[in-house]
């Protein structure tokens, strides 16, 4: 950030008072302008044994598999903006089950948030940010062929829980920095 | 947001090609400048029988009680930011049990996240953003002084919640609208 979003004129890079943390300050109309992390909201599309996955037509990770998710919008929840995704994605309509997943990414300023959610009818398909989309069985995913590590923690999460006795699929929660990006701090 | 943060030119809103929503583009530069929901993360301490309110000093919603929370910053995690939020506002160290309350705030674009934590000690005090804080047993709770909705939630779902035989205090999920801020969405 460069120039103030309200009058235009030069920021400069300093803690305000009353503050602990360096801001884009404007000294010409007084704006502060904050920084903060962003919400990625997608699902983990299941149908009967297996899951859903998308190839991505699009950088970074172009041709990895990744689930349904994007950044969430303004004025929506995150259910709607985890639905939105995997039909924008997917081309796919599904049911939420429950909130599975919460990652903070610490080193992109993101928190993702993944859905359990199931796919009633194995309708789907490409789209412009997705150049296949299909079905998996546990044995059939392409671990080394997964976009980010956060999906792949989700995947591996959920086929643990999954083989449970009595799958409760409990919230699993995460943060995630450069170097420590799998499983750092899970509870 | 009237100019380019980028470059300083004056932005204009539109629908960039490839998108399907507005939003403020530099043709100068050719920036994109994404509006995106914050979050809000914070904590419901409890001390034996009593949880922990701040009467806030601040801008909105002066003199009224809430939990302390505030805006995650970059480069931490919910978990972090509810723990950081908890220090700064009420002075009080805790220890996080679980992630309780998820409230998509349409209206003001936030997502609220607050963290069940256990208070072990009863050491509190006030801050610049915080009048007074003190501990509250369930009948003493100012349901008409409380400065969110959000918070009145949270607080009602506890309460329900630690009334049950087993208590496990379920992940609760809401989506609050203008009009429709009390229990819209629950799963
Ligand atoms: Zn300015
Ligand atoms: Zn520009």
């Amino acid at each position: 950030m460069n120039f103030c979003s309200q009058c235009g004129h030069k920021v400069s890079l300093r803690i305000p008072a009353g503050d602990n943390r360096e801001r884009h300050v404007c000294d010409h109309c007084g704006s502060i302008h904050y920084q903060n992390p962003r919400i990625v909201a997608g699902c983990l599309p299941v149908h009967g044994h297996q899951v859903l996955l998308c190839k991505r037509a699009i950088e970074p990770r172009y041709g990895l598999w990744t689930l349904p998710a994007g950044f969430m919008e303004n004025g929506e929840s995150t259910e709607e903006a985890a639905l939105r995704e995997t039909l924008e994605e997917a081309r796919a309509e599904v049911v939420l089950r429950k909130l599975y997943t919460v990652s903070s990414i610490l080193h992109v300023n993101q928190v993702q948030m993944i859905y359990l959610a199931d796919l009633p009818e194995a309708h789907f398909g490409s789209s412009e940010e997705t150049l296949e989309t299909r079905l998996f069985s546990e044995d059939e995913i392409p671990w080394d062929e997964l976009a980010f590590p956060t999906i792949r923690n989700a995947l591996r999460f959920f086929f643990a829980d999954r083989a449970e006795t009595s799958p409760s699929f409990p919230l699993r929660h995460l943060a995630l920095s450069p170097g420590h990006e799998e499983l750092l701090l899970e509870s």
